[in-house]
């Protein structure tokens, strides 16, 4: 076992009705909130509105329009000067991931006087950041239970996650319910967005008895909660099982102690939503299997035998080549079955620009150093393969 | 699912060496350290010099002779007394869980103008508490990673768990290698008091997919790494998986959105170390299996269905009955595989005073509320089982 330095601070308040608890949740943070959100998905389910009601007491800064991907240019820039102009004493964030994301870029960006894209570069380190509380109306990215978050600057085709232990939420409040009306393609994608983030800490080298078990519990609850997602999309049981999962996805709780594996699904992911603005759980979903075919090998073997046997019950006396080779068709099978396209070329992206991506990837994601390692030629023949 | 709250503000610095950095750990703390101990068991393995050597810039306070079941009288009144007279800054509680539970009761006292027993008894709630740091040389009760500690009052039989957000410790430090020392009997404990702490969480009313499969994979990793403890004690990834199961057990993280069930194990095991002073872990694997034969019935049983074919492997297809009483046998037969004591009578425990333990556990304990109410005529019948 790695030894490691775990801390995440941040206070979960789950459950039906949480949103009552938004005065006293904020009231430490000060008066003046940037209230941060996206298009108006908000609005239709009445909680902008509900949140105005109950911080009728406080100052509130709006910063709207925020989007899937979140733009450095103009979101962060516009977050950051609406903080500096107001003299803002803490962020409320309202929507999915995205809007979170930008709002913790935010954060740090209102305490720094340079240009805040210094530090999403991690060539200055923050000193301080805005306290960020949030509220959660989709389950996915697991940015509420998380210090990163992923930043696009149009400009550059750059995707960047941001990681900075100052940026964990002090507050994130998460209602299932908010979650009943997100549609059955972003229901989708938080599903493989979730999966993948366990996946990508699973298939590494150092893993134990317990953080397997934890990962593999946690696909499959996954599994299990987001088919009746889909199947009933106001299942609450379902939805708040699919939520919390979604935020211990990407905490690294279910994976203490593990080496690290460089997450190459999103970094190569990355890429193609920094290039094609594609939803991102449908890219991570996209890539998977073919990734997985193309670092199946003697030494990666073990691994895909006890996935395949633990998330699909595939039958241990099998051959282990044929096991591995089951579970990388299943896995390919669950997301095909959930109803997300498993082709690039479905989501818009032909082969045009495959060499400049496998390029991108290969320069600024640092995979050839991850558990299965990767060059620009090999990850220019996943994405052919992902076509 | 229920509602929760849920925040674990504790920062794990786990792993070989990681004692290197306590003085960077402790110096956001301030100058005056109360260092609480038990035993000469951190002598023994230099644990003690090492400590003093690391932070010779500070002043040290000792608090030394914490007893396992550690003692209001004299432990916390003599810790509280020292904080008080020294003005300790911060507790650093080096040692198991019984001695980091004390120094939980010496923060919130020291922090209090009048008798801690009023905090310990919830009589008063405390306002505030010194941080306190810990380094834990024994795996068992994962008091590093929660909030609370339990304390004995031998005038009264009093083994009261005093829990408070409070007293979270701000860091805690956790090397397997310091629990290579730690005896056979200890190991055995320890383990059969963090299994119990799963067991307790998992037999509720209210489960989801994920909690069952979290408390599943920490049981069986905790079966896995504790045996091979006890047969190789410094088998280093074993000392660590055990570490690391042993602080997610008793934290609420394995049962987010879980009813609560009451911990009726801990409830009546508090009673029999409260009367008899006996090792906590025995005590509860002791009672484990006639607790559970005692609340087997037809509302209980898909829950003891689960835990037989997940934990034990036992065949799904036999009748749920059978699958129970098997599973109710298989966790004795663990328990008395790794060496503990089964009987009540083993640990010095007759039927002397099974009356007045009932009574007091009865009266106390509020186990008429469990999730499988327990009433003192219950208890009785349990005790009774466990001699």
């Amino acid at each position: 076992m790695r030894n490691f330095d775990y801390c995440t601070p941040t206070r979960l308040l789950f459950g039906k009705g949480v949103i009552a608890q938004l005065p006293a949740v904020m009231k430490p943070f000060g008066k003046r909130i940037l209230l941060t959100y996206g298009g108006g998905s908000i609005k239709k389910i009445g909680l902008y509105q509900q949140v105005l009601e109950l911080l009728k007491d406080f100052e509130i800064v709006e910063c709207p329009g925020i989007q899937p991907n979140p733009k450095y240019d103009p979101s962060v820039l516009l977050g950051v000067r609406l903080c500096k102009e107001h003299k803002v004493d803490a962020i409320l964030s309202v929507g999915g991931g995205s809007v979170l994301d930008c709002s913790k870029a935010i954060a740090a960006g209102a305490c720094y006087d340079g240009d805040p894209w210094d530090l999403i570069s991690y060539k200055v380190k923050a000193k301080a950041a805005l306290p960020i509380v949030d509220i959660i109306t989709l389950a996915a990215t697991g940015s509420e239970y998380d210090c990163g978050g992923v930043i696009s600057r149009t400009d550059t085709n750059d995707k960047i996650g941001y990681i900075d232990p100052l940026l964990f939420p002090a507050v994130s409040l998460l209602d299932p319910t908010y979650t009943f009306t997100v549609s059955p393609k972003q229901t989708r994608a938080g599903i493989a967005d979730a999966i993948n983030h366990v996946i990508e800490q699973y298939f590494t080298g150092e893993t134990t008895l317990l953080t397997d078990g934890l990962c593999e519990s946690t696909i499959l609850s996954l599994m299990d909660s987001g088919r009746k997602c889909l199947a009933n999309p106001e299942d609450y049981e379902a939805r708040a099982e699919m939520m919390l999962c979604c935020s211990l996805a990407c905490n690294d709780i279910l994976s203490l102690g593990n080496s690290s594996s460089g997450w190459p699904c999103h970094s190569i992911e990355h890429a193609l939503s920094g290039f094609y603005d594609i939803t991102h759980g449908e890219g991570l979903a996209i890539i998977t299997p073919p990734w997985m075919r193309h670092i199946l090998s003697e030494r990666t073997l073990p691994r895909f035998v006890k996935f395949g046997t633990r998330i699909f019950g595939i039958d241990a006396a099998l051959d282990p080549w044929e096991i591995a080779r089951k579970a990388i068709d299943e896995t390919h099978r669950f997301f095909e079955g959930i109803g997300i396209p498993m082709h690039l070329r479905e989501v818009g992206i032909d082969d045009s620009r495959i060499d400049e991506m496998a390029h991108h990837i290969a320069v600024n994601e640092g995979l050839e150093k991850a558990w299965a390692p990767l060059s620009e030629r090999d990850i220019r023949e996943i994405l052919i393969a992902s076509l």
